[in-house]
């Protein structure tokens, strides 16, 4: 054992759980409910997917129900459904292999806003937490464990398993000690409010709570997290990014925004991380994050002076973005925060808060309505994921998306979409390359009007528009005018 | 004047404020914007409307937009409607006329969740508030407003409005005073915690604090709310209510749920007073309610012993039930708390209290997306309310429905409901009087079923799964098998 992975683990009566993920996964019998730790791609146990894979691979039916933060990297997701191993996998993922093996029905899942999840367990909804698997950065002398890149629902899955296997990871500097911080309300009857009010405070412990006598295994690993690429902004995206700080401007103009802003929320993806990357050529300083994932551009505006503070449950970055983190560790600790998903996508706090809540969706429709998960009502993409708790309770509400897909064949705008995500009562504002629709306050067709002519782009806005006379005529409402069959019809090709 | 009147005017300065309807509404213009107070037909003015009416008959234009906090009497919205006063008119409404009205796009309406409109108010996101029409009850010796059976908005409107005009209403006790608790959150970024953890918790005052200068007209009222009649229980109410009992009994059995059972939300309608009323012949003891509105039936419970406290923004009761709740106001004054609907639909309380919501819906799906506010799609009922808070938010949200419509032609369990109000992500209980749906944890397809067998009516069920196998068959999905035009076709009548 090299001496960096065992000065890590501070309780020395630990020691003789150290094993190989061979070892440990024996904890783990067919049938079992395991809470993983991770968040998109962040902080997830990599090495004992791979010994339940040889066990799988051996013939045995493992048939585990997994619940995690949100996405695992692919050492975890990808394998263990390559070979079989999920019976169930929730709340959330991104993992080709998973969602085309839930789309074929082989492996069960429902989705769900993420920061229900620790509620559900808490209370006995899922199924009780056999064994908890969680990346750590260190055990400290009592026991308890310091997570790495992301918290998710760990520490709710600690508090709750009968068994908890640790893989400790020494590619993660040990100096990341200190950037989490770990509140978990108590059940109801007994609750207590949440006691933050701006991004930066700090409410609970640097570590997660855990009785020694449950930690069963303890991993060694030094594998990064699989990162995750961000595709370059286009002409499109940086587009987007005007239109998104126009209208953030001519909000602060109007007094409808307080300035410096309220704190800004993303969701995970190319599209936002690039539609942040566009503020820095806006005049906004002293920004913050109440967000559930940091991205690089989080970094980027961080380096330049833009973002003063930032919290989520996530770290998701680039290798190369990820690497200069942790080597610049000292410049940026007193700047972030990690807190655990019941908390960072609470809302409670993100009602508080006001907090802009910018998220990428699929399609939205004439009225606001607006579809983030399945493609054509069935397909299922990655999940609701955080955006279920960040709309529905933010100060101001945007969706994000390119006024066409397939290469500008197919409108993203349409009569109605094929599932709902996110209602009208949520959308306040939809922006795409074309322009900017302010919903808030209009009547429906008003808002039909609005989103077609601001946001849909120009080759289809003639067929939304005939639509809608048409829907007028047909149903004979001139507030909400809906023709259903002529909806679920509309040709949304040119 | 007379004494009980005058009396009420605790600041003396303010007696010569005091004046007719009529003159009262001469400081009300043409395309002024109104903040009104009333919620589900409680503590809304009643005699300024007959004015403004009288100058509408007169050939006069007004084109007023009025907020409120829910619906109110037909002395203010029928009226209003019907002479053609109202530009817009939101956020909710039951008036027949006023519905019809905005149906044919005559009135401007959009629906939206009852917690935002303060925070609309508050940031500007609405019209400036020229005048607030508040009923009140007295006004103390600062000039402060005690409000009478609502509060909704009130304390937003007064706080921001230039103008305010009110009705002082002799036919409520002047005893009524010390039932208020009103806390007036700050607008972001001043922002601080809620500190309510049980629903008898005092965080405010007794009065809507009012800067008297801005007293313009007080009306003397001594007309009692038009009330809300319920209908009696049928046997399926009673069936719904015994599904409900037996549901929420055995999660207290499973653990799932504490006992005493955590505050109960309740929306308005006789559906869920008759089976709030059903409680009664439950085992549960000490329950408590923090909802938008007390109905009939939580006073039948406090009688009866079985509820301890109670909290809302409005005392919606029928003639008889109210004049009894006067009449004994010593006995219930410290077993109920009305709030600001931005606190009692506020989503940091109801998410941190656990609440057991249950609304009813027009009509639910075999996901379990469910539909409140718009048959057909485009005709609007009432609107979203507060179900657009609670649901979301709630420890459990329980959809309630008779299975059927039109004396049982007409499912009201369908492939995909015309409208949506509520995703398949708050949706964890739908009950009928067929049986109970529990959703949470089930993907799509058990989803489906459970609803199916559970809650469909037997008449419609062959259907119902005749349109799942087809759409697995046709849309290639064995996750959420969606077959859009099959399920806008579905034949919901037998």
């Amino acid at each position: 054992m090299n001496e960096n992975f065992t000065k890590r683990i501070r309780n020395k009566d630990l020691l003789d759980k150290v094993m190989s993920a061979d070892e440990a996964a024996k904890f783990i019998n067919p049938g079992m409910t395991l809470g993983v730790s991770g968040f998109t791609i962040a902080g997830y146990p990599k090495k004992i997917g791979a010994s339940l894979a040889k066990r799988a691979d051996a013939g045995e039916k493992l048939d585990l129900t997994v619940y995690s933060g949100a996405s695992l990297g692919d050492e975890f997701d990808g394998e263990l459904t390559r070979k079989g191993v999920f019976k169930k996998r929730i709340p959330y993922q991104t993992n080709t292999d998973l969602r085309n093996a839930i789309n074929a029905g082989k492996v069960g899942y429902f989705d769900m806003a993420l920061s229900e999840l620790p509620l559900w367990v808490k209370n006995g909804v899922l199924n009780p937490i056999d064994v908890a698997i969680v990346e750590a950065a260190a055990i400290d002398e009592e026991g308890n464990i310091i997570p790495t890149t992301s918290i998710g629902v760990s520490n709710t899955y600690v508090e709750y398993a009968d068994k908890v296997i640790i893989e400790l990871n020494t590619y993660v500097p040990e100096a990341i000690e200190g950037i989490h911080d770990v509140f978990s309300p108590k059940k109801v009857p007994n609750t207590e409010p949440i006691m933050i009010t701006k991004p930066s405070d700090r409410i609970g412990t640097t570590y997660i709570k855990c009785d020694p006598s449950k930690i069963v295994a303890i991993i060694e690993s030094d594998i990064p997290d699989n990162g995750r690429s961000v595709a370059a902004p286009d002409d499109e995206f940086r587009q987007m990014a005007n239109n998104l700080i126009g209208f953030l401007k001519s909000e602060v103009d109007a007094g409808r925004l307080c300035n410096p802003l309220p704190p800004l929320q993303a969701g995970i993806g190319s599209v936002t991380n690039a539609v942040l990357d566009g503020l820095q050529a806006s005049d906004f300083q002293h920004m913050t994050v109440y967000s559930e994932v940091l991205q690089n551009s989080i970094f980027e505006l961080m380096d330049s002076g833009k973002i003063d503070f930032a919290c989520a449950t996530s770290l998701t970055l680039s290798a190369d973005v990820r690497d200069k983190f942790f080597e610049n560790f000292e410049k940026y600790k007193d700047k972030i925060m990690l807190r655990p998903q019941e908390i960072s996508n609470s809302p409670e706090v993100i009602r508080r808060l006001g907090i802009i809540a910018i998220n990428t969706v699929i399609e939205a429709d004439i009225y606001g309505n607006t579809n983030s998960t399945y493609i054509d009502g069935h397909r299922l993409m990655n999940g609701v994921g955080g955006s279920g708790d960040y709309c529905q309770n933010a100060g101001l509400a945007i969706f994000i998306t390119k006024s066409t897909a397939k290469n500008g064949n197919l409108s993203s705008i349409v009569p109605l979409v094929s599932h709902i995500d996110h209602t009208i009562h949520e959308t306040h504002v939809i922006i795409t390359e074309q322009g900017v629709a302010d919903l808030r306050g209009l009547d429906p067709i008003d808002r039909a009007n609005t989103i077609i002519d601001n946001c849909a782009h120009p080759d289809f806005r003639p067929a939304l528009h005939a639509y809608l006379e048409e829907a007028q005529e047909s149903c004979c409402n001139k507030h909400k005018p809906v023709n259903l069959k002529a909806a679920v019809e509309f040709n949304k090709t040119k």
